[in-house]
């Protein structure tokens, strides 16, 4: 039988409101009454009623995470430095998975507007074509920080990483080692992460007085088959690339696939970066030299900065974290 | 500003336990008035207050995942099979983390009693000494559907794979091979997947008249720094393996560090199998021999029993579910 504030005021012979407000630290109470509260509700290994207290203080000890997928080292790992800093606080996390949907990212935070959570870590879905559904939840006063994929026109509080200058060091890398004709599979146009990595891409091309080439950007979209296909048509035509950059983790295992199907070996006839947090990153054939995000550390942060919001309840300036990524490189560009 | 059923009940000039019952699906109130209350409601764009529902249905609408990690592709696969079936039914999905400590499990379990989810699916952590905080949970008749790793001795629902008859597999296909001396790493005497994959591993050695050496059986624990030190003694020892099985995915990557580090060559000196559901194990160096376990599929249909189990709010018999494992040759057992 559950233990609930009846049970104690009963047996201590007090009355309903006194134990309630007791256990809700209130001063009404005298410090002995309430000190005889907690100790014989800890004897009975009471728990309050989550949603009995948060309907009073509008609390729910809940945080969402909305993120495109979890199989993917780099959320994955980002959700277990959230978690490392909201298990601390005592907080629930709720997961949400996108799969890159942007109606199905609207409807989620739609349903976020009543109070099931007290505040939101959010990477945006690719295909966003509004933001109206993010500005709602700010304007109801529910924080929303950003990690990693973050909406330029909305004023957030953001913790992303340096991509622009992660894209520019990728293909001056590959610059370095002599390739001439550099690809970049892009996930989306209108997400901004990929954005910045394909600018500092280009830049680095001219810096370096390499001509774009806009047949060498590849645009994927959430469709596994249709990527697979135009990599496969890019490294199959005349003007195929020999050196090729993944904006995202599953588009680098990606050109690892087609590599396999094709025979292209890697690195002899194609170089290859990829933007990823995978740890085995060192054991695949051959081994990829990735821009490597700090993606425990991004989530870690995303979620100190909710909570300061969450308990400072406050209007201050907001702010964007850069914590940048690292180059490392490995055999796919030897 | 935020509507409520306040709002709807003065704007169409009604009382309030009206609209509440109206939204509610009384039948006190006539099919005509619902239907006006329900579209105006829909054009404010109203959504009930998450607690003040869940406070009288003592329905919370979320569902808790208790894993002890999400770096691993088995589990962030299980979590989509989960949330496939979650989002459907309209249910939150809020993951927690035990990092293989059953002391965390315990104490999350203990704040899920107070009625923040309606159900959960669990796969315990290594190293469980005591099954009471989940016995707690069921006998306050809150569901928990067990998947991938269950406790023996609790009468519940379970989904699991096959684990003895993996294995088994493993060890045959590597004695085929003509391997002498096998190893297992082992990750938790306790836990009853491994267990039943040493159990396999030891009959079939048994089967093919090679006696099991104690010595081989590696039993590794939560510290990453101790395991790389106890596998690479093994594989430094007068008495080395030529062919090792790493029971979960995290030790399987762990033989290949300790390989790179050590070069031993797989599979010239050591052949390698392992428990794991990456999709890029075939990117591998060498490419991974694997029992691929079905993770999507195990955490769809522990959900889509949870959620049986909520509707149905029975107490019908309990089953367990075996949705078998896949064992696939690649270049890690040539």
């Amino acid at each position: 039988m559950s233990v609930t504030i009846k049970t104690i005021a009963k047996d201590l012979n007090l009355a309903i409101s006194t134990v309630s407000k007791a256990l809700g630290d209130s001063h009404e109470i005298s410090p002995e009454t309430k000190k005889r509260i907690f100790e014989y509700a800890k004897r009975l290994d009471y728990v309050p009623n989550a949603y009995a207290g948060s309907l009073k203080k509008r609390k729910t000890a809940n945080i969402a995470i909305i993120i495109p997928e979890v199989a993917d080292s780099f959320f994955s790992l980002a959700i277990n430095g959230i978690e490392s800093v909201a298990q601390k606080k005592g907080f629930h996390v709720i997961v949400y998975l996108t799969h890159e949907d942007q109606l199905k990212e609207q409807s989620i935070l739609h349903q976020l507007k009543n109070g099931r959570v007290d505040g939101l870590l959010l990477s945006v879905s690719s295909g966003a074509f509004s933001n109206d559904h993010i500005k709602y939840l700010l304007n109801a006063k529910i924080p929303v920080v950003f990690f990693d994929r973050s909406c330029d026109d909305i004023d957030a509080n953001k913790v992303l990483t340096n991509d622009f200058e992660s894209g520019y060091l990728a293909a001056e890398l590959l610059i370095n080692k002599k390739c001439k004709k550099i690809s970049f599979l892009s996930l989306s146009d209108d997400l901004s992460i990929i954005n910045q990595r394909l600018k500092g891409y280009k830049k680095a091309l001219v810096d370096h007085k390499i001509s774009i080439d806009e047949n060498l950007i590849i645009h994927c979209t959430n469709d596994e088959i249709s990527n697979h296909a135009k990599v496969s048509k890019l490294f199959q035509s005349a003007d195929k690339p020999d050196a090729i950059i993944g904006s995202v983790e599953k588009l680098t295992m990606l050109i690892y696939a087609v590599c396999f199907d094709l025979k292209v070996s890697i690195p002899r006839d194609l170089k290859v970066i990829g933007f990823s947090s995978l740890d085995i990153a060192s054991f695949l054939n051959p081994s990829l030299t990735t821009i490597t995000q700090p993606a425990f550390e991004i989530g870690k942060t995303a979620a100190t900065i909710l909570f300061q919001e969450l308990e400072k309840n406050s209007s201050e300036p907001k702010r964007t974290i850069i914590i940048p990524s690292k180059l490392i490189e490995r055999g796919s560009t030897k």
